[in-house]
């Protein structure tokens, strides 16, 4: 599997051009605190969004974009019929998120794409680097909006119509970002892609802890995902007697009470979040007449998900408290297993680099979960300091992000010769 | 008590009129559904400010304003050195109440003062409707914040200082509120007042419950406010192990479910309210990170109370689960009891009223609660439908409040000739 030796383009990656790129992203949205607030179809994306334009434009290469504002920039192949490989990941954030969760595997692949025109290497296949809309789902819930809307995975339609807590619709919200970038080709969605590996940072603590630079990924942990709606009845917190109140907010506290006992887990392989909660009034003097809040259950075994996520709905009905309670279950994935083709071939990479690796799940989800639907696919990992991530303080040093990026290189080079 | 006849004042309340401005207020920050979110020291209280301005012109009144934007109409006495009598209320109100709460003390007061003029009656003192500034606390908690600022309860200085949650300053907030009155004097806080009667709904179900259509309330209820601030640490909620943790929303829910339980009262006496929620980053895949809480505790009897409010900051550090819980009481109040004196004079005018009217005791709070600290105050209470308040829903007829504006030109006539 070390066999051979890497290719031009692997040794042009550049870890400061890399770095660079990466801190200048980081301004559109950065927080005071060191981290970002850009959230999907936000005013700072756009702004990121020029400076990826810029960057492609520096590059000569051009810029395509679909109907939900997937952004992706082109590097021909030789074959003009062939299907590209693409690469990519995100660059919307949590609303108090890092630097480099999904923002790393755009960067990556732009720098693979300057690195094979700095090697003057040519590919049979084109080599695209895609940035997905919307991966993480705070503004408009759930995520991963752009990579399923491509795969087909969810009607564009639905999508356009949904909308945030304010009431602007997506449909709303992407005409700036669409606008962002007028000179860009329109691309249809569910183009044919040969194959997609996406680089990002690991989310956890394992590489760190084993002293790996590389996470060779086998596969996503699976998750279920759903939005409560609790409907009270708002009253005077003075006066409205307790025995006739239908207050919102004690049923789900109660709710989320049992939940998590439901969810309990000696062996610590539950993922149990309840990530959103939002109040109607919220006045502190008047009985809570909503209460709607996201749970997020995830476990690498697919039988045990599917036992906790259907207790969901019971648990929370079984304390309704009066009130009218439903439970929508908007996102469910099951844990998935990517092609032994690309895991290969990421893992025959880092040897040939001679980076330590080893073989990782990915316990958080990721675009290459929606990609994995339509193509061979795969992901490659770099360590982040202590595993904290979706956190202003989230963390990695430039030499693994160089080493992450020259494996990409290795990889994208070898499946768009294919 | 029921001796002598009513005087020419209250003959001349207008139950049409006094109907008609509450629907033309109402009509400042009106919500589809009926009700009204007239906050403090937003616009729609700006628009609400302007038309009682214009009412107060319209009776050739003048209008006066301190540093905290509480509002006074001024109608003068034939004693220029006595001590006004003041009635009136407040006009804001939670993000989602009713037409009545607050509105119908402050225009019942302006009836009183219409009548006043139409029966040509003079008093001794002067006589004024004031408009206490947020009574609800509903954007800066605590509320009843104009009405304790005036009698000196809060010091002005740490008032304008507090932000809402958007960063917005009391001061900053003021400034379009004062700039609506150009024209009115200003006053000084703390200006000496005779005495205070305020009219508003009951805000419960005894009147309606009782067939009576004026409550005379003997005292209100005592509170205890808390701002409970936990803060954890943002995580990937698919990655970061459940066991590692800081999860500031399950243990806000494991305070507040425990807080439940140790508010519960087979007498049903105990008023428990978790009114606002805030969670921060408040994203579906994100632990999070800052969760603050408000916990609202009443009982009529104040050794109660007292025992009940002293377990909010234990509980709540019981279950801090590795988070950095503070518990802040920002409003504690005793139960009151009005002077006897106010109480039967209120008594007396339902009587020759030929109202049907009991004794109640306010189990919501309200500015009389600030006001009884410096004057002898009392309430005049109205029936409200099934008791419902703080909700859009909120309802009561013209005759009712016709009814409890006579009984108030009756009280504030003899107070005034005291």
């Amino acid at each position: 599997m070390a066999d051979g030796t890497p290719v031009s383009a692997s040794r042009a990656v550049d870890e400061e051009r890399l770095w660079n790129r990466l801190m200048e992203l980081a301004r559109c949205g950065a927080l005071p605190g060191g981290g970002v607030n850009r959230q999907a179809l936000t005013e700072p994306e756009v702004q990121a969004r020029l400076l990826l334009a810029r960057w492609a434009e520096e590059l000569g290469l051009p810029v395509l974009v679909d109907e939900i504002g997937n952004f992706f920039v082109r590097r021909h192949g030789t074959d003009p019929s062939a299907a590209p490989v693409m690469t990519g990941s995100h660059i919307d954030t949590v609303p108090a998120g890092g630097r480099f969760d999904g923002s790393y595997g755009v960067l990556a692949g732009f720098e693979v794409l300057q690195a094979l025109e700095a090697s003057a290497t040519s590919t049979r296949r084109p080599v695209e680097v895609a940035v997905w809309t919307n991966e993480e789902g705070a503004r408009f819930a759930p995520g991963q909006m752009g990579s399923a809307a491509f795969v087909g995975a969810r009607r564009l339609a639905d999508i356009l119509a949904m909308s945030d807590r304010d009431g602007v619709t997506v449909a709303q919200a992407l005409e700036p970002i669409l606008a962002a970038t007028p000179r860009a080709a329109r691309r249809p969605l569910g183009t044919p892609v040969a194959a997609f590996v996406e680089a990002h940072i690991e989310q956890g603590p394992a590489l760190e802890a084993a002293g790996c630079t590389i996470g060779v990924v086998t596969g996503i942990q699976g998750r279920r995902s759903f939005l409560v709606d609790v409907q009270g009845e708002a009253a005077h917190g003075g006066t409205a007697p307790q025995s006739a109140r239908r207050d919102a907010l004690l049923a789900a506290t109660a709710m989320i009470h049992d939940l998590e006992r439901a969810m309990r887990d000696p062996q610590d392989r539950v993922r149990f979040t309840v990530g959103a909660f939002d109040v109607e009034p919220n006045a502190p003097l008047v009985v809570p007449a909503r209460v709607r809040f996201t749970v997020d259950v995830r476990h690498p075994e697919n039988a045990v998900m599917e036992r906790l996520g259907d207790q969901v709905g019971d648990i929370c009905l079984r304390h309704a408290r009066g009130c009218v309670v439903s439970v929508t279950e908007n996102a469910r994935a099951p844990s998935i297993s990517f092609s032994e083709e690309v895991v290969n071939t990421v893992e025959s990479a880092a040897s040939r680099l001679g980076l330590r690796h080893m073989r990782i799940f990915s316990l958080a989800g990721h675009d290459s979960r929606e990609l994995f639907k339509v193509c061979p696919t795969g992901m490659i990992f770099v360590p982040c300091k202590a595993g904290v991530s979706h956190n202003e303080a989230e963390s990695a040093t430039a030499a693994d992000l160089a080493a992450g990026a020259r494996v990409l290189a290795e990889v994208v080079v070898e499946l768009a010769n294919r």
